[in-house]
């Protein structure tokens, strides 16, 4: 078989991000709903239907918004995106839904699309009638933005985030140059299975609906669902991904190895988000990763990855700097999987634990946790299977911050 | 049938506690291994063979002391309980388990006992060797200072604690006179099914091995089974008790009324040490109480009310006082129970939520909010089972205490 396709990593940070795709323009503005008077609304719009996917929280509890994108994406198509911060819409009963419905309402009349191909995110404060009437003051603001301003749209989805957060990919279907760009927010209450999280995705690919949501969904179950900030899930996350076939590659469909490389790059797009996230960490001073080895199943690797970076004795250990393996050994102890007491654990390539007897190379380990990046190495010594977690460590600022976010 | 028995609850933080029931004496002392120089090593003895059982840490790491205890008690006899504070004597390997057993057969030697009737217990850093020649050193000055001072008793087994935490129980068995007291040490760590908690109990009741047994088991599942601090579970959690027979009552069967009240004392006294261990809670400003009404099971409940008693975000909004329904929300949906969005939610008797609608009474809740005691009841609306879970807020002390704790 010929190789058709290639694959390039543009990395994060760089220009454009829902932008970077052929075809899609996007704005914020601010419409009043945050107190401070920062960008608070975003729009993102593709210059044609899109074919369109997403994965939304698992949490029963469900934002208006997410309802309603529920509902909608099911067609597998859209063609904007109308965001706000400040208020989740969340916890709004029958009045959210309303409320959600008429954000979409008022954007698709402005853009004169079909009420049915706009998709509608919120993040914010829970439990607050949303300010419908900000969001159709601003709605005319964001539509006559549209252009390639990509930093304020990405500003407009922002809560707690102290920075802009956007990845990009470039593929060769074919002989044809496809681009894939992506921005989020997040910052806190981010959990494996999603969180306070939103992420948008466009991509000029020609793909099918079933191939782009298959494409999603193993994206997100390596990317999204191995961060954790503090272990709670949100109500409103959302992972939306827009694909409107400007590229004119060859349509790419499912077990192909074209399907295969656009998974690939979607993945490392929303790796490099989730990764992101977790730096920014509300309060986060490290980045920790937590790499378990040795386990009888990937999914018991995961579970004892994210119960060590769950723990909040772990996280407040790598802020103070103590290579206390006690800690670490105690939370993979209470993992609900496959675990020995044998375990050997390393903190970044010094072996602290070993078949459980810990203590090791002390005043080498205490040195080896000054760094900003902190991998926690754990082998389990029960199979072959393996699985990474990412998370931030646990500081006086996060306290601080969601003491105080509310007033 | 007539009533033989009646029970009278005395409280806590009243005199005398594993010293409170006939025949038991205790004492602490300084072996060395604290390096604040504080009380580090306790001894607890009967001065006749009792009958004893234990409950302990489900972590499948565990501490050397507890796989020692764990081997003895299913005799269902013990004299003599010697514990040290300071280390855990975990993540120690065989050495830990020698250590552990060393530790039993010096204090079994002075005080001319079977080593078989000796128990053990470690509460500290975990990971490090056992400073084995301090304890060989110190258990002449704990067997010598026998007596009924309880206090020293108490502080030999404190690590971050603050206070000492005692609890004790008066019953009628036939005409009898049966007394039941006990301590504990615990502040961080604690999380339901056992934690860095170390409990003793003592009681002159007549009670046969699995009477006993039987009885524990009841009262840790309503009582230490339902405090959580910060989620981990530790490696060392035991709760001892020990029955002398020195009240003389007729024996006291299972499947009988006075059984039955047996129970119910000494679940009193577990519960109080409980809630005396979350009031108690590494930097802990405010006591929390979780109910959970309305679900599906009495196991939903549970779960719900400890998804939410351990979320980062809602401790964190208690203690900045913010009545953030959003978060409560939040984590009772992401919980693994039977829910639905539709919940109603009070804080100190304001309601928040009604039936999933949020921001209800802000003002008066944030006005609540200002107690030392709060109390979340949570209707879940699917069912009539009920739970209650204790926990404390997450504060900056909190970070403090465990970012500095092995320095």
């Amino acid at each position: 078989m010929k190789v058709v396709s290639s694959f390039k990593w543009c990395g994060a940070f760089e220009k454009m991000s829902v932008t970077f795709a052929k075809g899609f323009l996007s704005s914020g503005a601010k419409c009043g709903i945050k107190k401070s008077g920062k960008l608070d609304l975003t729009l993102i719009y593709s210059i044609v239907p899109a074919v369109a996917a997403g994965a939304f929280t698992s949490n029963v509890v469900k934002a208006a918004p997410v309802k309603v994108c529920l509902k909608k994406i099911k067609s597998g198509r859209a063609q904007a995106v109308i965001v706000n911060s400040g208020n989740a819409n969340c916890g709004t009963g029958e009045q959210g839904v309303r409320d959600a419905n008429e954000m979409a309402r008022v954007t698709a009349r402005a853009l004169g699309l079909s009420e049915s191909l706009v998709l509608v995110g919120s993040t914010g404060l829970i439990g607050k009638k949303l300010q419908i009437n900000n969001i159709k003051n601003g709605v005319p603001l964001v539509v006559k933005g549209l252009g390639k301003s990509w930093r304020t749209a990405a500003r407009g989805i922002m809560t707690t985030d102290t920075r802009i957060k956007s990845a990009k990919a470039t593929l060769n279907v074919g002989g044809k140059l496809v681009k894939i760009g992506g921005m989020c927010k997040g910052a806190g209450m981010i959990c494996p299975n999603m969180a306070t999280m939103l992420c948008f995705i466009t991509t000029d690919a020609n793909i099918g609906a079933k191939a782009l949501r298959s494409a999603l969904k193993q994206a997100v179950s390596s990317s999204f669902n191995c961060i954790t900030v503090d272990g709670d899930m949100s109500t409103n996350d959302s992972v939306i991904v827009l694909a409107n076939g400007k590229a004119n590659n060859k349509e790419i469909k499912e077990r192909t190895s074209e399907h295969e490389l656009f998974v690939e790059s979607l993945k490392k797009v929303c790796l490099s988000l989730a990764k992101q996230i977790v730096a920014d960490g509300e309060g986060a001073t490290k980045f920790v990763e937590v790499e378990v080895v040795g386990a009888a199943s990937e999914k018991d690797a995961r579970e004892v990855g994210k119960t060590v970076a769950n723990s909040n004795l772990v996280k407040t250990a790598i802020y103070g700097e103590d290579p206390n393996c006690g800690r670490i050994l105690g939370a993979a102890g209470r993992a609900h999987a496959k675990v020995k007491e044998g375990m050997t654990i390393w903190l970044n390539g010094v072996e602290i634990v070993r078949k459980g007897v810990g203590m090791l190379n002390y005043d080498k380990a205490k040195k080896a946790l000054k760094a900003k990046e902190i991998k926690i190495k754990i082998n389990l010594h029960v199979g072959k299977s393996r699985a990474v977690v990412w998370t931030c460590d646990l500081t006086h600022d996060y306290v601080t911050e969601n003491s105080a976010y509310w007033t």
